[in-house]
C-alpha cells in the first residue's frame, strides 16, 4: 500500500493533468454516427474508411453445455494495436512511464495508461492526427532491452479474435518527459491496484506480462499468507501439477471443446433489435452497441464518433487463492468464449456478470463462496478498456479458500504464481481478466 | 546408423507384417466418388455424413509480397486427430512401440508409423469399423506419465488449420504386443532416419515433440561437429539469440504480416481446372486433387474412396547448420503458409518445390547453396502423410554452411536444439517439416 500522501500525489498530478486535458462524450444514435455507415445488405456498422473496427455478428455454436448455440453482436478489429510501457532503472529500481489518458468510455476521466496505447489505425494515422509520443521505441526496438513483447487476446464475450501486442521495452539514459506522462516505480503502481478506475485496463495487461512483476522484489515476508505469495512466485518451487500436467490439460480442453463459430450479417440477429438508435437484447441484458460524438482537448484528434459496447451490470472478477504446502495457488479456469483465437483461456475463478444469470440457466460454480467470503485480500472495481467499452466496470477480488478441487477436474486447476509467468510469455493462454487480476495478487507481495 | 543387419531385421518384420496386411489403391475420377458429393452451388468435395473432411476454396492477401494474392483449394479438416506414441523403459532405455501401416498415398506400402494415428470420425466410429488399438491410453491418460501432449499444425500450404493432437504416454508394465506392432528403442529409429519413405510423417512430428529427444542420451562425442551438436541440446548453453529475442522476432512477424485468407466455394476458383476426373492448376503446376477407390485388407475397413492432394514434383527441406561458440546453431526461417492457425511459424531454411518456382516469381533464398553443397550431413527422401497425400516426397537435408545472415535479419533466425525444444512444449510455433527435420538432425547425435 501507497502512504495517503503518495495517493494524493498521483490523484493532484492527475488534477494538474485534467487541466489541459479534457473530453466530453455525447450519447448519439447509432445511425447518425459521423464517418460511419450500416452497410446496406448486412447491416454491419463499419468507418467509411473500413479501417479501426466493425461491428458485425457471431453465430456460436458450442454443442453439449447449457447454452449449446446463440447469436450476438461482435467487435471485429482485426488490427494489432501497440500497448506499450517504457521502463527504464534507477537505482536498481524501474520505472515505468505512465500517461494520463482520457477514453471515452472511463467513468472518471483520465486513468493511469501504458506509454503508447495504438491501434495501427493509429499509428498508420488514418486519422492525420498528431504523432503518437515515444511510439518510435516499440516500433524500432533495436539498441533496446526489450523485456516484453508479445500478442494477448482481449475480451472474447465482445471481440472477434482481437489481440493486442503488449510490449514492455527498457530505455538508457534520460528521455524526455513530455506533458501527461509521469515515472511510476512498480511499487507505486502495485500501491494505486485498489483506488477504483485508476490504473487502467491496458496498463495492467502489459504489467502482468513483465516477468518477475512481483515476488523477485519481495523483501522477508512477515505473515504466512504473504510468505506463501512470495514462494508462488519462485521459479524453484514446484506446483501442485507439473507446468507439463498443466499444458496437457490446456491441449485436453481445447481438443475437446467442440467450438464454431461464424462471423455474419449484424441485419436480422435474433433476439436483438435495432431500435431508438441502439442495438439491445431483448431480454435487456448482456450488453447493448451504442454510439458517441466525442470532443477531446489535449490529444491528437479533436472530434470523432464511434460505436461502442456498454455492457449490463458490474462484473465480479474473482480468483479463490489457497496455501497448499506452503505455497500460494490460484484456482484457475479453462473458459471458452466465442471469440478467442484458440477456443479456450485460463480465465479467474469467477467471471461473470451476476445479473446476468437471470437470463440463464446456470449459476456460475464458486460466485456464492466469493460474494459471500470474508477472507478477502483484494477489493477494488477497475475499469475496462475504455476505447471501446462505455463505463465497463468489474469488481476485482482475490479470496481465500479452503475448497477442495479434484485433482482431475475438468475446468479447474490450481497454478502457481511462476506457472502463470511461464504461461505469460506465450499468446493466449491467460485471458485478459486473469491478467488484470494476477496484477491485484501480485499488488499483495510486500515490498521493501 | 544401425548395423546392416539391424535394418534387415525391420526389414524382414515389415514383410512379414505386410503378408498380412495389404492395400490396393485405384485413381478414380472425383466425380463418381463413392460416398463423397460435389455440393450443389459450392462445388465443394465433402463426404455424405459431413465428417471426415472436405475439399474448399481458400482466397490469400498476403499484401507486400511477390504474390500478394492468390485462391487454391485446400483441405478443411476442423476434427483434432490423436496421433500417439506409446513408450515403456526398459533398464532405463525408452521404447516406443511402432507400428506398421499402410497409407493410400504411401509410394512404397507399410511405414513406421505412431501407436495410434486416428481423426476423431476414426475413434468415434463414424465408419463403423474396429475398434482402435491402444486408443484408450491416450482418450484416459490418468495414471499414465504424460510426456506429450501438444497440438500441432500440419502443412498450412495444403490444410485450412489443420492441427493434430500429438501425444507420447509412459506406461508402466507389460502390455500385448499386436500384430502388425514392435518396440523400437530411440536410438533404432534414429537408425532409420536415412531409409527411404520408413519413418512416416505423423512417427516424426510426435517423435520430435519429445523433449530431450537427442542430447539426453549422448555419449561422449567423438567429433567437433558432433559434439557442437550435443552443446545445442544442452539447456545450459546459450544461443546467439535468447529465447525471449527469439520470442519477440516471432510477435515481430506475426505482427507484421497481414495474412487475410477466407474460405469458399471450390467452383469457379480462378486458374483451377476441374476436367477429366481431378482438379489442376492451369500451369500443372503445385498439386492435383485426384480421387482414389480404396481396398485394404488387415485394416479397421476393408473398402473405401477419398480424396487426395496429389503435389507436383518432390520438395526439398533444409536445414543450414552452423557452429557457432561451439555450439551447433540452425538457420530457421519465419515462413507464412495461408492455412496456418497463427500466420506464421518457424520452417526449415529451405523450404520448397523447385520446380514450382518456374511458375513463380522468386527464387527461394539459400536453395542454390543447399543444392550446391558438398557438406551434407544428413540426406533421406521421406514421405508426407499418406492419409490424404498421394505419393508426397520430400529430400530432408541438413548441410553445415559459413553463412553469414544479419542479427536483425527480417526473416531468419539461429537457433539451437535446446531452443526448439523450448518452443515444441507450446502450439504452431515450429512448422511440420521443420520437426520433421529436426528428428533427423537430432538422429545425428552419437549414442551409446
Amino acid at each position: 500500500m501507497l502512504a495517503a500522501r503518495d495517493t494524493d500525489a498521483v490523484h493532484a498530478w492527475l488534477a494538474r493533468t485534467a487541466e489541459h486535458s479534457w473530453m466530453n462524450v455525447e450519447r448519439v444514435p447509432l445511425d447518425g454516427l459521423a464517418g460511419w455507415l450500416t452497410e446496406p445488405g448486412t447491416g454491419n456498422l463499419r468507418h467509411h474508411t473500413g479501417r479501426f473496427f466493425s461491428v458485425e455478428s457471431l453465430a456460436v455454436d458450442l454443442p453439449g453445455t447449457p447454452v449449446p448455440h446463440w447469436s450476438q453482436p461482435i467487435i471485429n478489429q482485426p488490427e494489432i494495436g501497440i500497448l506499450g510501457i517504457l521502463v527504464r532503472e534507477v537505482d536498481g529500481v524501474l520505472h515505468c512511464l505512465m500517461q494520463a489518458k482520457h477514453e471515452p468510455g472511463n467513468a472518471n476521466g483520465l486513468q493511469l495508461s501504458p506509454t503508447v496505447q495504438a491501434t495501427r489505425s493509429n499509428y498508420t494515422r488514418v486519422h492525420q492526427g498528431k504523432p503518437i509520443p515515444y511510439l518510435e521505441h516499440f516500433r524500432d526496438t533495436s539498441g533496446h532491452h526489450v523485456l516484453v513483447d508479445i500478442r494477448q487476446s482481449e475480451q472474447g464475450a465482445w471481440f472477434y479474435r482481437k489481440r493486442n501486442r503488449n510490449m514492455v521495452v527498457e530505455v538508457d539514459g534520460a528521455i524526455e518527459v513530455r506533458e501527461g506522462f509521469r515515472w511510476f516505480t512498480l511499487g507505486e503502481i502495485a500501491g494505486l491496484m485498489t483506488v477504483p478506475d485508476l490504473v487502467n485496463m491496458d496498463a495492467r495487461t502489459v504489467l502482468a506480462c513483465l516477468p518477475g512483476g512481483g515476488a523477485a522484489l519481495a523483501r522477508a515476508a512477515a505473515d504466512p499468507f504473504s510468505e506463501a505469495l512470495v514462494r508462488s512466485g519462485d521459479p524453484a518451487t514446484p506446483g501442485v501439477h507439473t507446468t507439463g500436467e498443466v499444458l496437457s490439460w490446456i491441449t485436453e480442453v481445447r481438443t475437446r471443446t467442440d467450438l464454431r463459430v461464424a462471423l455474419g450479417p449484424l441485419a436480422g440477429l435474433p433476439d436483438w433489435t435495432r431500435e431508438d438508435g441502439v442495438i439491445a437484447h431483448r431480454s435487456g441484458g448482456f450488453f447493448t452497441v451504442v454510439g458517441v460524438d466525442v470532443r477531446a482537448g489535449g490529444r491528437e484528434v479533436g472530434t470523432w464518433s464511434q460505436p461502442m459496447i456498454e455492457p449490463v451490470g458490474t462484473g465480479v472478477i474473482a480468483f479463490l487463492v489457497k496455501e497448499i504446502g506452503g505455497v500460494l495457488h490460484v484456482l484457475t479456469h479453462a473458459r471458452t468464449e466465442a471469440g478467442y483465437a484458440d477456443v479456450t483461456e485460463l480465465a479467474p475463478t469467477v467471471q461473470c456478470v451476476p445479473e446476468t444469470h437471470d437470463h440463464l440457466p446456470v449459476r456460475p460454480r464458486f460466485l456464492d463462496e466469493v460474494l459471500g467470503s470474508t477472507r478477502i485480500r483484494f477489493d477494488a472495481v477497475l475499469s475496462e478498456e475504455g476505447g471501446r467499452f462505455l463505463g465497463a466496470r468489474n469488481r476485482y477480488l482475490v479470496v481465500e479458500t479452503d475448497a477442495e478441487v479434484a485433482r482431475d477436474d475438468p475446468e479447474y486447476r490450481w497454478l502457481t504464481l511462476h506457472q502463470y509467468e511461464e504461461l505469460l510469455r506465450h499468446s493466449f493462454y491467460v485471458n485478459i481478466q486473469a491478467r488484470s487480476l494476477l496484477l491485484c495478487l501480485r499488488s499483495l507481495v510486500p515490498r521493501g
